[in-house]
This record gives structure tokens, C-alpha cells and sequence, in this order.
């Protein structure tokens, strides 16, 4: 990465990265492949963007932002191939590749947010004959992004890591760590943070079906950092609470209503249920990006729909009957009225409702000092 | 099977069989390799019965019962192979060959009780000299065991599909279908005898990780009955249910106490939870011999806590990062005030408390007349 400080050394590998100027390209962590392999892509075109979002390979709502920002530098380098000037026809074209970026995924309302901010930053530009500029322009844009999001989740991390408490355990779904962000991640920054803080705790890891990010790459990235876990199928989640092992749920978010209702993984809602059952707090971790304040209710939220194969032959090998009709929801939402507190880079909205959002939000995001 | 009569026929394959005389063997359907492969295991020793039901080649509470049952006639040909009477030395070894079958699995009831009747069913036996008399009444009692749990899965399947409404959903959990039992199953039973009744309804089937008994046998049961159905991750269980497509589940049950908790595969206490926030009615499906009237709570069911492997490497890929620790616990315990009825053979308990089970099952179960 250009001039991406690194402030906070870190273990992980990194799962989004740039590689040399406006002219390089994309680099990837195809995380599909973890944790048995660990392959890096090269993306250099819109199409290998769009396929590495849609076939998981970079994946986590704010990792897929900040990818599709990058994937905007690739495909300002298309729309100006063979030497084009960045004219009318060259714009029209920047203007299909990010749609076609756009709908790669629907749920996730950050890589939305970032294709808008990467085409804003260039709407003023009237230079045809300085495609430096612009190219230049688009890869600051698509490093602030980056950077914003790395120190986002430390500040998340930070709000977190106070409802984590000393020799208590904590239960996640799904993968919110450095694979799914820039860094520290969202859900998992809390926990990262209360390590860094010297707390003892021990995390509870669903596995998540179908795709078992949380066994893939949720376990794999505690144990590279030595915080003690265990995993569990997501049927299992009940039998631990009940057990009183679990004093907390942390997870991450896709896109949050401004009353507060949260698209996340499939399985993230019943957890939800759960966790009242239990009276274990249930935290959603997500960055202000996340939130769309244009919705009001979880149920306006998009949610796509994935292939049954994910289901019916994840792992290489055919577990149901051939012809099976299988629903594939990779998302849920679960309403504001089962989530103790959304934990944001800007604090707590607690209680979660329509009018903290939108006190919290509306707050400034005030970066904190790092020794 | 010599002379169990099938006096409802079924398109199931036989999950058990006897074949031959009681000199014969144990014929099992390996459930382990379905949907994909149709194999059948010939068990003519202790040894391989017990494999059998450790390594769920053989599975569901009935069925395992019956299986262990028909297991005691092969501990019988072993304990007097060689010509032996049946002294007291070769009763020592029928004995040690029907503990090597109790302590299998732990948490099914059926088995320790199944094993019990064979072994009352013989205790006033004085014929050292007549083997045959021995063989031949315990292969009685073990096709008496048999017969009966067909009864009473006919008898349980008229109860539940009570609750079935028609052009209603019904989602359930592991399985419960012919394989679990002699034929119609437990909670699968009530679905099909509301088809053999002409009703219409959809069947969502939890998969159930780690082993998917839903997804490679519910399913395939189902769609060998031509009964809609769709598989869905555990996970997705809460998601259907807020969309209201689910107005009953149905689960089986491996014990249950006397104050009426079920022990029933991980996932089902926390499915429980779900229902009860959905306002959905859960039942729980099973004959009498599933009851350990000796428990009152569902804390002193013992638990069988499965290998790693299972969750890690399910499907014959490595799917979590090697040495990460896991816990596999393969029931789970649903307490009385959750479950809306238990239907056994002889009726409904409901609602679900000590004096009701104990009143339910002190009556005789009538047979009904089958046409």
C-alpha cells in the first residue's frame, strides 16, 4: 500500500491492498481460500473487481468498500485505455464500470457509499487532458477511504472493548476482523482492543453456515493472535448461553436503518432472540458508513439472495439430495428493539432508536491520539 | 424381516432388518452414506452393531433401540458360539455383550431400555441345554420391540397431524422420518400422515450441522414422498419464521424427563426459543419409551459429546484452522415450558408438566384398527 500509515502493527495479513501509483492495481486476498491457502489476486481489470466481491473473495462490508474504491482507480484506467482522453465518452464509461461495481452486492450499503464518494471526488474535474490528475485524485480518495475505515474500527475497537468484561466470554457470528475491514475489524476490534488492554476473555466463534466465515477465518484470526476460542456450529450458540458462558454477543453489521434496524449475516437475528432470552447484551459493531438513513425500517433493506450449491455442496462434496428446492438468504435483520447498543467510531447508540442514531451520527468523528 | 408385518406400506428402504432366523444377522441401511450411496451392513457380531451406532451408520432413538435389540440376539450367538451352553459363564458373557451395547451412545433412553426388556425377556430361562428357546424368544421380544414402534409411530403420526393445518408450514429439525424408526417416524410421521389425509403444507428442513441429517435424509425422505419441502441452514430457521411461513415445528426427541424436558439433536432448545418468540407452536414427537420417568430435570440428562472432527473436517475438507478447539455437544436439552405438547402414542401431553406425562403415559395404548 502507497503511503498507508501503519500505526498499529498488526498480524493479519492484509486482505485489501493498492500496489504502486494510479497506474498499479488491485491486490487481494482471496479469502475463499483461507484458511488453507493463502492466495493472493491480482485485479486489474473491473471484471476481476466485480468477480472477486461477488464470489466472496474479498468480503465484509467495509472490505468491500474500500476494494470497490480501489476498483474505481481500475476502472478509471479502463475507461481511459488506448490512450482515450477523459471525455464525455470516457465518463460514461467510468459511469457503467462503477455501476457495474454497484450491484455486484446488494445488501452491504458500504460499497454504495464508496463508489459515491470516489465519483464525487472527481465531479468537479474538467481537465480531459489530465488524466494524471484524475487518476491521482480517484487514489487519494479510494487511501482516505482506507485509512478512515483502519482508524474507524480502532475507535470502534476502543467504545467496544468497555463491554468486554475481565474473565467473562464473548460470542460472535460471522467474520468482522481485519479480513472484513482495513485492520482491528468492527465486532472482532473489541475484543482485539480488550487483548491489547490486557483482559482475559474467551470467545464463543459460530461457524456460520453456509460459507463458515466464522470457522475459516473468525477462529483462524483469533488463534494467529493468541485470544482464546472455540468453535461451535451455529445450532450450538443456545446450548452455550444457557451453559452461562457467554456475558456478551458482538457482531458486525451490512447496512443499518436510521431506527436502527441491522442487516447482518444470516443467523445474526436469531442470535438476537437468543441473546434477550438469555439477558446476555447483544452488540451490533459497524462504522457510521454502514447506516442508511434513507430507510427506516429493516425491512426496506435489500437482501440477496445466493446460490443453493452454497448449501447443497459447500464443501466439495453433495450433502442433499439432488433437485432439492433450498432457500439461500445470505442476510437477516435484526429490528433495534433486540439490540442493546450499536457501537460506532463516534460511541454508543443506546438505547438504539431513531433519535439516537441521528445524535450520534451527526457528532464528528474525532480521531483520537495513538502513542 | 421373518414376519413383522408391513401392514402400511412404505417406499422407505428399511433402516433395520432381521434377516433370517434367529440364527441370522443384523441387516442395517449405512445411514452415514446417504443420500448419495444406498449400502447395506450385514452385522453378525457385538462388535460391528456397536460400530454401527457409535458411528451413526445406524441413528434416531427408535432406531437405535431396535437395532440394539436385534443386537442382543447377535450377543446371544456370540456368547454360545463354539457350541456352548447357555451356562452361567456364557450368561456372564451375554451380559458383558449387552453393556458393550449400552454405554454406545449415552443419551438415547430407547437403547438402555430396549436392552433392558431382551434381557427381562430371558431372565427366567433354566435351559442351559436349549440354546434354541433362548435364540428364538429374544428374537421374538427384539421383533416385538419392532412391530411395536411401528404402532406407535402410526399412532403418534394421527395425533400430530391434528396440528397440521392445511396450506400451512410446518419446519423441523435432524431426523425423524422411517430411517430414525421402523416406518413412519416420530415428528416426521405427523407430516406424512397429513399427506396420506390429503393435506397440503410446506416442510422447511433445518439442515443440522455438523452431521446434516436433515439435509441428507429429512430431504430425501420428503421428497420421496413427493411432499414439498425446502432445506435451509439452522441458522435460517428465525428468517422463515419472521416471515411467517412456519405455523408448527416438529421435533423428535432421544429422553425425556419425567417433568417433560427433551433431549433432541443440538439446535432444538434453541429452535424452542425462536418458536416461542414467533408465537409459533412447538411439538415435540415421541413414543413412550423415550421417557426416563427415573429424571425429573433435563440437567440430569447425560449428554454425548462428539469429536472434533465432525465440525472441522464434516465433509471430507479441512473447513477451520488445525488445532482449533472446538465443542461438539450432540443434544440439547428443551425445557418443559417451551414445548407446547409432547405427542406421544397414546395422546398429546399438554401443557407440558410432570402430573400430565405421568397421567399420559399410566394409560394403555390401544391399537387402533388399521384397515
Amino acid at each position: 500500500m502507497a503511503d498507508l500509515p501503519t500505526t498499529h502493527p498488526s498480524t493479519f495479513l492484509r486482505s485489501v491492498e493498492w500496489v504502486g501509483d494510479w497506474r498499479g492495481h488491485l491486490s487481494l486476498l482471496d479469502q475463499t481460500q483461507l484458511p488453507g491457502k493463502t492466495e493472493i489476486l491480482r485485479c486489474d481489470s473491473v471484471a476481476t473487481v466485480r468477480e472477486a466481491i461477488v464470489q466472496l473473495r474479498v468480503r465484509g462490508a467495509p472490505a468491500i468498500g474500500i476494494a470497490a474504491a480501489y476498483g474505481v482507480v481500475v476502472a478509471f484506467q479502463e475507461a481511459i485505455a488506448n490512450g482515450n482522453l477523459f471525455d464525455e465518452r470516457a465518463k460514461a464509461q467510468l459511469d457503467a464500470n462503477i455501476e457495474d461495481l454497484r450491484v455486484s452486492r446488494p445488501t452491504a450499503v458500504n460499497l454504495s457509499w464508496a463508489l459515491n464518494r470516489m465519483s464525487q471526488s472527481i465531479a468537479n474535474f474538467n481537465s480531459p487532458d489530465q488524466p494524471d490528475a484524475v487518476g491521482i485524485r480517484l487514489l487519494e480518495t479510494a487511501i482516505e477511504i482506507h485509512v478512515e475505515d483502519k482508524r474507524m474500527c480502532h475507535s470502534i475497537g476502543r467504545f467496544g472493548a468497555e463491554r468486554i468484561a475481565n474473565n467473562s466470554g464473548v460470542l460472535t457470528h460471522c467474520n468482522t476482523g481485519g479480513l472484513a475491514t482495513s485492520e482491528y475489524g468492527t465486532a472482532l476490534s473489541a475484543m482485539l482492543t480488550a487483548q491489547d488492554q490486557g483482559k482475559q476473555f474467551h470467545v464463543f466463534v459460530d461457524e456460520t453456515r453456509p460459507l463458515l466465515q466464522g470457522a475459516r477465518l473468525t477462529a483462524w484470526e483469533l488463534m494467529q493472535r493468541k485470544i482464546p476460542c472455540t468453535l461451535i456450529c451455529d445450532s450450538m450458540a443456545a446450548q452455550v448461553m444457557r451453559e452461562g458462558r457467554v456475558q456478551a454477543v458482538f457482531v458486525g453489521a451490512d447496512r443499518i436503518t436510521a431506527r436502527g434496524d441491522a442487516a447482518n449475516k444470516i443467523g445474526t437475528y436469531g442470535l438476537a432472540i437468543l441473546a434477550k432470552y438469555h439477558n446476555v447484551p447483544f452488540y451490533v459493531a459497524a462504522p457510521s458508513n454502514t447506516f442508511d438513513l434513507s430507510l427506516t425500517s429493516g425491512s426496506e433493506i435489500p437482501i440477496e439472495q445466493r446460490k443453493e450449491a452454497e448449501i447443497t455442496e459447500a464443501f466439495g462434496k453433495r450433502t442433499a439430495p439432488e433437485g432439492v428446492p433450498v432457500y439461500n438468504p445470505a442476510f437477516d435483520v435484526t429490528p433495534a428493539e433486540l439490540i442493546t447498543a450499536i457501537i460506532t467510531e463516534k460511541g454508543f447508540i443506546e438505547p438504539v432508536n431513531e433519535s439516537k442514531v441521528r445524535t450520534v451520527l451527526s457528532q464528528t468523528f474525532l480521531q483520537p491520539h495513538r502513542s
